[in-house]
């Protein structure tokens, strides 16, 4: 029936907007927060199992990022904490980014890594890590990792704290948006064509 | 012994004032928190002063800040909120960059400015303000704004919610610190030719 | 169709009541928060141009209140911080009144004022404003401003470090609603018919 | 009409599930959070009336809670304050328990009472409360109450920091779930009889 | 003297750190904080005897307050949680006020009380109590308790969710600090002499 | 020199009492927290190196935990993360234990591992994880996990949501520490004897 399906419509838009709205950080008023489309509560909701892909798996041509935060596993809603996996193939960058709603806790699990923040006021920290190592970037700081290991892939599990704590990658976000690039040589005192070759470097 | 007890209560008073300050962005226990280096409390430490230099002034040369956070206005410390002014001369650009701690609300005093952010999927929002209009920019993501007028200055005062937003320039912590060039040319897929053309022109 | 017109209304009334109950101050999930009825989102949800109706024209006949909070700028919701503008004709006052959601940063644009609060120990503090000074008001104080000058209205922005500062006004509050006679006879330690005189002064 | 009532169940349920996922104790942005089953809103929200039946009742046979928290009281919603009046009768114990979500501060109205908290060092704090002596057991810690008096019941209201602090009972939880008898004689160092002699005791 | 300034130094550099990392009363990051000045904790830190007065005492002649927040019971830092004890004898009010840092939990323990408060759309609530009803006054907002009965004192508990609630009382705070008559007169909407009057009233 | 000595120990005294109470996992209003004791910031304030002491070592004889939280890694503070490695020989269990102060996910890095927690309305939720499954426990619920594997160790790394989650061990809280004999029996239903054989049991 056309109506039903149209309500149907509805009631999922309204639920998955509101959805938007509802979530916060900050302390719940219960243990858990139930997703509105679960029926049959089960302990599902609190396990991910879509890690296991890097099981055994060859390294991955590029950098790769595999999250573990509320948009794929619902369970951490209200929970304050969420994984990433971080995967970085013999000379491979994980470009200069921030995170708006979290410190991140970098745990190297194979390999070595170069791993860098600056604060807010201009200072640069860097570190090189070796196997077993941890670091901390601290909230909403520009901060990148490298592998400069010609030879070996490395391999790290990052912690934040926050369920959803976003990413805002800089050489993306600032060059591969249409942002004018009239605006973007002047904020980086440069030509338009040098804004220009940075942009078309970034599409390929 | 005199010293002793001279002593005693300077470290009993520093205890004391410790008490006094110790809360933070979150709420607070206090009516206000007092530095510990006031003596006589006066409502001197709730007023500001510092932004007089701006009334009849000429536009600066390029685009200038003045800030009223708590570094500057220390009697802001556990309210929560900040201001910083903003001058744009004609043609004049703040570039991309971030405030780790706060939203801003800018409200445009004089002339007229485009705006802009990106959010974290990528999506880039524009928009001309117009004498007396506001925009809000959330919390952490990358945003700038451009004043595109030839012929007239503009003049906004953004308002933010957090004593200490704190501000991630892009142009300068990613392209004017000692981060490496490799990592760098990596990071924006280019040659290490232009990245060095960028870094040279923002140590102009 | 009666039935889809009656279902509109309820969902609009469970929306509407679950708006009332989502929204908290804290740190959001989210870059941002999209009211539900918002089916194309653009930088207009960013943006609020109700302030346009300020410039060039004559000073209210009393002292007026121009807001910008999450109720007139929804775009606010979340990121904790919101304006208003205050219009101060000669010798008009914006009478004793708290905020119990956030401290009040004001920004005195023309003019001068005089400002006050009462901490919890009931000690006052007062300031006379001159152009481009700043005072803040610290979170639920009772504080006022008054505009002393006989010749010059006054005009002042006040940031607040919450998207629903909210505001309690003595005078209306307290002498304005039907709160027993006996009751404020009492509390203010005077007769009913003082306080029947002041009642009747605030209804003109 | 079957539909409309099936409608009503699919809102009903929509809106119970947001009520889980939308509470939060930190700050609300509204004077107060209205239940969206309420059409007419009456001072009714805010008054609870439900430990009336305390008032001249004989002591309870054994220890008792009787609670006003969110779930009984929906007016604390959002205010981040709640109750509970705890009855032991001669002899009974509130067994070791923690709450999630909340600091309790304990007033003795009636009677004596031994109690007692662990803190994260395995440390125990012990005192014994006479009339209208006020304990305070902090968040998270495990805490118990004895009314050693042979003769004399005693009474106490506790106050929790939190609309819904939750209770994790440790002899419930631990010995009268469904954990396994394997687990749990590994856990307490002790052998699969005794762990199954405290369960039996405890479905008594 | 050197050692003097040494000392100097090293306590500037302690309180200019301590400043770099201010908490208030959102979670703390211990079991409990320990005031600088106890060398020795003990559960007396978590025990506060000092409402024992109250027992059979009789009704204190007017309207009295008794205090069991951080500045009392320290042992509340940190722990989001405070009592005060509410005497009322016969025909005694406690004037409006509000609590700029809390919710306010009252639990009526003896005869009948006249409760109201009013939100920030003006509307008042208001309620007649009997003995162990409760009612909750939001946080911020102006509220008044009053025993109308004319032959039975009146005595209640109320819980506060934050260590250190502050208090606003109205009639002191307007009228009882030295805010200008002229302000004040403007703001009721009344002459300076019915000002004076009130005024004088509340030093008696 | 005696009283320059005692002086330190005065100082040390005041900065260690004031870092346990200033100390907050909210928001702070610094990139980071430098703790102060340290004269010169370096990158080392944000890395830990503590856990390379796995890397290729025999498993443990007994279940081990090895932490990073801001005790062992001050550089935490302020950031709301922290890390556990957790090793579990064949057949070995943490016992059931609550985070008082955030929610715990975890990682299982190596071989099986049997999870689970209960919610505070007693139901008991189970789950078998594989190698690379994460599971979250909410915060302050009681959880276990056991290798019921014969053969092969596990290994897993758990994140938190605070620098200071704190941990309460059942076992160890409820029957390690002097908790009189006749409350815990009472407590759980049991005889004297029973009791008095755990607590040997683990005291062994």
């Amino acid at each position: 029936m056309m109506f039903q399906r149209k309500l149907f419509y509805v009631l999922a838009l309204v639920v998955d907007r509101l959805h938007i709205a509802v979530a916060g950080d900050p302390d719940i008023l219960t243990d858990y927060v139930v997703p509105s489309n679960i029926v049959n509560l089960t302990s599902d909701l609190f396990t991910f199992t879509g890690m296991r892909v890097i099981i055994n798996a060859p390294p991955p041509p590029a950098f790769k990022v595999l999250k573990a935060s509320m948009a794929e596993f619902p369970g951490l809603n209200g929970q304050s904490v969420s994984y990433a996996v971080l995967q970085y193939p013999t000379g491979s960058v994980n470009p200069p980014h921030t995170h708006p709603r979290a410190s991140e806790l970098l745990f190297l699990l194979m390999g070595t890594l170069e791993v860098g923040f600056v604060d807010t006021t201009n200072k640069l920290y860097t570190q090189t890590l070796k196997q077993a190592d941890m670091f901390v970037f601290p909230k909403g700081l520009v901060h990148y990792q490298y592998n400069a290991d010609p030879k070996n892939p490395a391999l790290a599990l990052s912690a934040f704290g926050s369920a959803s704590a976003g990413t805002v990658s800089i050489p993306n976000q600032v060059f591969n948006t249409s942002i004018d690039d009239t605006i973007l040589a002047k904020s980086f005192n440069t030509d338009i064509a040098t804004i220009q070759k940075i942009k078309l470097g970034l599409r390929c």
